[in-house]
Formats: C-alpha cells, sequence, structure tokens
C-alpha cells in the first residue's frame, strides 16, 4: 500500500509494510521552477475545465447565449442616453436609472422580466407619492424638525415593507416591488433634505426607469422570447415521459428483463420530477406576468400545472421505494421473479404509456381521446397482477400438499420468500392508482384550458386511411 | 336544485325542476347604497384577514419582527449622512449609495447578508478597475471612436459576466457579483464619456458602498442576529424529530393503536421533510459566509447536513409511501393485523427512538453514546418483524390443513388477505434500513465536526444518581 503526499519540500512516499510498520522516503526537493510550473499548469487545467464546461452549458442550450448576447445588446442601446447629447440633457443626466434598470430587471424569462417591470414602476411610484406627502409635511413643520419626521417616515416605512416581504401572498407576487418601494421612499424622503428640483428628479427618475423597462420587455419579448410558461409547459411533458421511462426501467431491471443494462438516465428519470417542484414553482409564478403568446391565452390555468406535477411527484415518491426494491439484499427466488415478469412488465408498460398519452395530450394540447381505453388496459394489467397474486398463493398451496417430502422446509420459508416480489407488486399497482391521479388532473388540466377534441383529426386521418385501404384491397383484389 | 348568481341586476336565482326545464327568477335590483356597503365591507374583511394573517407571523416568530426594526435602523442611521453636512460633503454628494446598499444588502440572515456584501465591494472593485482601463484605452484612441470602443466593451463584458451566472459553480457563490459587476462596469465605462472627475466619483462611490456595508454587517451581526447556519442546523433537528413522529403516528394510525385519532400534524410532519430541500440548500450556501458562532467554527462541515437531509428525504419518501397504506382499499383483515400490530409499533418506536437519538446528538453537538445499542435493538425488532412474517405463513398454512371444511375458501384467498400487511411490514424495514444511513451520515458530522464524547457527561451523572441512590436504599431499610 503506497500513499503519495504533497509536502512543503516535494513528493513524500509513505509505505505501509506488512508488520504493520510504515516507512517514509523522501524525494530530493524539487526546485522553485519545477512547483511553480506544477501549480501553474494545475491552476491552467482549472480554468481550462471551467471554460469547458462553459461550452457545454452553452451548446446544451444556446438559448442562454441568446439571453446574454440580448442582455448585451440591450446595455448597448440604453448607453446611446449617455453618447447623444440631446438625449443626455433630455433626462437631465439620470441616464444612469436607464442603465440601472436594464442590468436589474432583464432576466431569462420574459413572465420575469415583466414581473419585475411592473414591480418595479409601481414601487417606485407609490413610493415617489409617499416621499412626496412626507417632505411636503416635513417642510411646513420647519427646518428644525424636518430630519426627524423625515428619520421616523423612513424607520416607520422600511420596517413596514420590510415585514410585509415576510407575508406569503405579498412575497409571491410583490416581493420586489417591496424592496425598491424601500429603495426610493428613502432615496426620495432623505433626498429632499439635499436637491432643490425634488419633483423634476423624481420625474426624470421615473421617466428613464420607464424608457429602461420598455426596452427590456421589447428586447425580451421580440427577440428570442423564452417564456416562463412554455418552459414550464416542457417541463411538465418532459418529467413524464421521465416518470414514464424511469417506471418501465425500474421493472426491466428488477426481472432484469432482456439481460440488458438499463441505462442510468432512464432508471433515475424519476430523481428529476423528486427535486423540480422549487422550479416548478418559480415558473408558474412568473407565467402568470405573461401576456398570451403562442397557444397560451393570458389567463391559461398555469395554477393547474403545480397541481399536476404535485400528482407526478406523489408517483416518483412510489418509483422510489420500488427502485430500492432493485438492490435490496433480501431477493425473490428467480422461479417466483420469472412468474410474475410478464405480468409486471405489461402492468408497467400499461402505466407508463398512460403517462406518456398524457405527455402527449399536454404537449399537442389535445384532449386525449383513448386515455379512458389506456386506463382502463392498466386497470385489467392491476388485476392480471393481482390474479397472479392469488394464483401464487395457490400453487405455493398446492406444493405444500403435494410435495410431501419438503413439506416442513416449504412451511417455514415460502411467505418469506414471496414478501419482496409481493412488496414490488404492492408499490406497482399503488403507483397505477396515483397515475389515475395524475390523469384527473390532466383532465382538468384539459378542461380549464379547453384542449380540442382530438377525435374530429383522428376522424379525417381514420378516412384518408380507409380510402387508402380501398384502393389497396382493389390493388389486392386484382391480384387475386 | 338552486343556484345563486350574480349578475349586474341583482341577485339571480336558477332553479332546475325535476322534468329538466329550469326556472330563472330575477330579484329586485338592490339599490347602489347596498352593493356599494357589501362590496365595502368585503374589501374590508380582506384587508382584516390580511393584517390578521400578519399579526400571525410576527408573532410566530418574532425574530422577523426584529429584523425590521434592524433593517428601518439601519436605514435612519446611514440617512444621517444627508442631514450633517460635513458628512455629506465629504462623500461627495454620493451618500445615495451608501442608502442603496443598505436596502440591497440587508438580508434576513448574517450569511446572507455577508454574502451579498463581499459580492457587492468585490463586483463593484473588480468592475470599477476594468471600466477604468477600457475608458483609458477609449481616451487615447480619440472622440470619434469612443462611443465605439466603450459600446462594444459593455456588450462584450456584460455578455460574458450574464452568461457566467448560469454556470452553477459561479451561480452559487457569485450570482449577485457577477450583476453588481455588469450594473457597475456599464455605469462607470458609460459614465467617463460625460462625468469629468471619473476617478474620484469611483473612490467615493466606493467609499460610500463600503460604509454600507459595514454598517449592515455591523447591525445583523450585534442585535438579535439570525444566523443561516444556526437556522440550518435547527432546521435539520427539527425535521428529524417530525420525521420519528411522523413515522410513530403513521404505524399507530394503521394499527388503529389505542384507538386514538393522530393528530394531522404528526402524521404530515414528513411532507416538511420532503418539501424542505430548497431552504436547506440556501441556507448551507449562506452559512459557509458566516464567521465563527455560538458552537460552530468557521469551517463546520455544512455540507454534512445536506447529506444528512437527503438521507431523511429517502426516509420520507418511504413514509410517504407507508401513509398511503393507511387509506388503502384492500385492508389485511383485523385478525392479521392484530398479530402484528405490537410488533410493527415496536419497531417503529424503536426506529423513531433511533432518530430522535440523533436529533438530540446533533441539537446538543454531542456523539450519541447510545446509537449502536439502539440501532442494534432497532435491528432485533426488524428481526423479530421478520419472524412474524414466517410465523404468520406458518400458521396460515397450518390452518389450511386442520380446517378441512374451508379449505378451498383459505387456498383462493389467504396472500392476497395477507398482502396489505406485509407491503406495510415491507416498507417498515425498508425505512429501518434507510434510517442507519440517517445513522451514518450523523455519525460523520460526528468526525467532522468533532463533537463531544457524551460518556464522561453520564458517567458523572450515574455517579450522581448511585449516591442519590444510595441515600434512598438507606431510606428504605430505615423504613423496613
Amino acid at each position: 500500500m503506497t500513499q503519495e503526499k504533497q509536502t512543503s519540500n516535494g513528493v513524500e512516499w509513505k509505505i505501509n509494510v506488512t508488520n504493520g510498520s510504515s516507512k517514509i522516503i523522501v524525494q530530493d526537493s524539487e526546485n522553485i521552477f519545477t512547483r511553480f510550473w506544477n501549480c501553474f499548469k494545475g491552476l491552467f487545467l482549472k480554468v481550462w475545465k471551467f471554460f469547458q464546461n462553459a461550452k457545454n452549458i452553452g451548446k446544451n442550450d444556446p438559448r442562454k447565449v441568446f439571453h446574454c448576447l440580448k442582455v448585451g445588446m440591450a446595455l448597448t442601446i440604453v448607453s446611446i442616453f449617455y453618447y447623444m447629447k440631446p438625449l443626455y440633457e433630455g433626462v437631465g443626466g439620470n441616464a444612469m436609472w436607464a442603465i440601472m434598470t436594464v442590468v436589474v430587471v432583464f432576466e431569462n424569462s420574459v413572465g420575469s422580466s415583466i414581473y419585475k417591470s411592473l414591480n418595479r414602476v409601481c414601487g417606485t411610484s407609490l413610493a415617489g407619492m409617499l416621499a412626496f406627502s412626507v417632505h411636503w409635511v416635513a417642510n411646513k413643520s420647519g427646518d428644525q424638525y424636518e430630519p426627524f419626521i423625515v428619520g421616523a417616515s423612513v424607520f416607520l416605512l422600511a420596517s413596514a415593507a420590510t415585514f410585509s416581504r415576510f407575508i406569503p401572498s405579498v412575497k409571491q407576487k410583490f416581493d420586489y416591488g417591496a424592496m425598491i418601494f424601500i429603495l426610493t421612499f428613502s432615496l426620495i424622503a432623505v433626498s429632499g433634505y439635499r436637491v432643490e428640483k425634488l419633483f423634476e428628479m423624481v420625474h426624470e427618475r421615473i421617466f428613464t426607469i420607464i424608457i429602461g423597462i420598455s426596452l427590456c420587455i421589447f428586447v425580451s419579448m421580440l427577440i428570442c422570447p423564452i417564456w416562463a410558461g412554455g418552459e414550464l409547459h416542457k417541463l411538465i411533458c418532459s418529467n413524464m415521459d421521465k416518470l414514464a421511462n424511469s417506471l418501465d426501467g425500474c421493472v426491466a431491471e428488477y426481472f432484469n428483463h432482456n439481460n440488458e443494462e438499463v441505462s442510468d438516465k432512464n432508471l433515475l428519470g424519476y430523481k428529476c420530477v423528486l427535486t423540480s417542484k422549487a422550479t416548478e414553482d418559480s415558473l408558474a409564478n412568473f407565467a402568470r406576468w405573461e401576456p398570451a403568446h403562442g397557444c397560451f391565452n393570458f389567463k391559461h390555468p398555469w395554477k393547474q400545472y403545480l397541481k399536476i406535477g404535485a400528482s407526478m411527484r406523489s408517483v416518483a415518491y412510489c418509483i422510489e421505494a420500488l427502485s430500492s426494491c432493485i438492490y435490496a439484499e433480501n431477493q425473490a427466488p428467480e422461479s417466483i421473479k420469472k412468474k410474475l415478469c410478464n405480468i409486471c412488465l405489461n402492468l408497467s408498460s400499461s402505466s407508463s404509456t398512460v403517462v406518456k398519452e398524457l405527455s402527449k395530450s399536454i404537449r399537442t394540447m389535445k384532449k386525449p381521446s383513448n386515455i379512458d381505453f389506456l386506463a382502463e388496459e392498466m386497470n385489467t394489467a392491476v388485476e392480471e397482477l393481482q390474479d397472479a397474486l392469488k394464483s401464487l398463493s395457490n400453487l405455493h398451496n398446492q406444493s405444500n400438499e403435494t410435495d410431501e417430502n419438503s413439506a416442513t422446509m416449504n412451511r417455514l420459508f415460502p411467505l418469506l420468500e414471496v414478501i419482496p416480489v409481493v412488496t414490488f407488486s404492492s408499490l406497482m399497482i399503488e403507483i397505477a392508482e396515483r397515475i389515475k391521479n395524475v390523469v384527473k388532473e390532466v383532465e382538468e388540466l384539459g378542461e380549464l384550458a379547453d384542449f380540442k377534441e382530438e377525435k374530429e383529426v383522428k376522424v379525417v386521418e381514420i378516412s384518408r386511411i380507409e380510402d387508402d385501404d380501398d384502393e389497396e384491397t382493389v390493388k389486392t383484389l386484382q391480384r387475386v
């Protein structure tokens, strides 16, 4: 056993000899140049890795790169207010606020940009008006009391606004606005003590903020827009697919079906569902600020997506418990597994088909015409599994009676042997039960969001196929 | 069936008559005053509810109220820079930046305030230096090219910095710093075109920012500090207790032990564990910026808390699956349940004792002396449950043989009847298995954070008790 250890003098080798003692061999100390070179090489490798990582992020989602270019563009455009004298003087040297607004407000998705923009405008306006009132009162009460009145109002309003950020309903919709309120109120109320033309200042400041906001919303909506709503929609669909693949993968892996290794990516897909709650919440929160876009109306039921997400997570919890059966110590004997293999695979495939159909339904925003049929198929598969469990108990009772010699052995262990596979099957049945809940939530989404009926399209397709069939039958007939 | 519908004219009653038709009865329209009054009453009730809600939040966690007062105080103190002429002129009218810094940097926990402060200082300084270099180059290249050089640099650096915020390692530690970098760089680089004394401006701005930051850190650390690390520590402990209570509650509810209703709060405690990942992550992220405080060193292993959290979540997933057994349609017959009741209750109580002991160990930061003993007890309970399952199969085989008359019935249903309780037991065994993982992670925390041995304290306590015992035996002897 050898261990390498970097010491201040160079490389030191510690060798554990078999009798328990250890010897330490110290190499000649390296010269400073080599050490410096190694240090530099290590740093270079780290930086190289960092950039490789960055490159991969850009490659995997080019929209992130677009977003960065959009921010750069918006900032470059807004800085024209500095370069062109008439513009600069038009806003009385307050061009700084436009730049600041762009930096702070421009977010990845359109929804979050709009959320921040509206919060900024509302917070600033409200705070501006209040600060004016306070300033007017303080002014009337004389120079002596002014700092105290202003100070007290800053203390009270800042405390109250900070507290409001703890209230869930405020935090969800106006967290940023409350911060901007405190900022603007303090700045304007206190500035009033020094600045002469307070009203002009506030007016120009709000004007530049609105310029910055308009630019942000314009750029983020018109150039490669990333809609929070669309992202949420896609996330739910892809999570559904992952859930379905994960279920299939787990069951196949448990029964070691086809002797194929199931890829970890498929197997662990359910973990994405388990950890995506925070992302879903924030996307749904931003999506509600977005105007109608693509196939989504302004009042698209984004909250329903959260319910679907929650129902999917409850399926994922069960899959998590299911996956622990794969690597459990106690395994049912192969003979019992073999009996249930096909039935379980059938249930998993019919369950995952339901989930995939739901995902397709959401993706295409059409009511799934055959979901009832598929759900019925899943139910049948559940019943088959229950029957198989029954017959398993039957079988093993019979074996007790016929196999007289090994009866004592059989009597002691049979149930214990069946336990792992019974647990696995029960969890699968529970998963099917929970998938029904997902179906319910997706159907409710279909109602709320007015999904189109898929049937009409199908009918047309079928009639076309029938036409083709007719032609083919004609051909076949001719051949006959 | 009657339905009430508010229309523009007043209240309209729609009555579905049994023959399928429906009648609509419209009341006389109310007068405007009544409607206005109702509207006002509704609004008032909403506002009242909002304030009640706010009051409860403050009551449940008074530290939130303290935080708000601290923010108000810091802002009032920093506004002295406006009121006192020498101070105001000392920072060249840049006092605004101190106020802005306090509003933006002052966060609930000390860790997040320090994180934002350091990010703000680093981002501002780095951006200031870079902006200067760009300004110098642009200045040398003549008036004609200046806007283009500055514009191009703003575009490139803003894009790059925005992109860096997508890289996980940067996002975790320097997200806010990157934003401040973009903000400061754009402001200074572009201002260079208009402002004469750029260096003084930047110098004064950084100076005021440092004043604001010092005040923030001072106030947040010295007055009723809320440490992110301490919060994380408490969160993990309380989640552990919730997990233990939840497990006990679920098992008691399943066997309807003592015929008592288990409170929902106890039963659903595991849900807090399921949803606390985001909170844990952000607390751990902020905790690493905090200096040594209380019993935590600067290099306290906060990351280990995340591992403990993850292992607790894996237990919670199983409890979620377990809790679904309580309300499942298929229930084992009471006779079978009764057989396993005590053994399952024993396992749940020994499992939850282990978890509670771990929670106590973390809370007191002492190595749990008796955890091995408790874990061993849990293992014994697991084995007992396994034995009970064995004997269950034994029993039911025997009944097949003795009970000749009902043999056919018994042969068809026995396993199916046992399935629910077998699933429940398997899940409990899996939970015990996963709790071992929590034990491992907590023991690792004990190693990393140098938890003290509890034994020394115990020995003293025992010797004291022995002394007391001696006295008591003397008393008892006298009585005898």
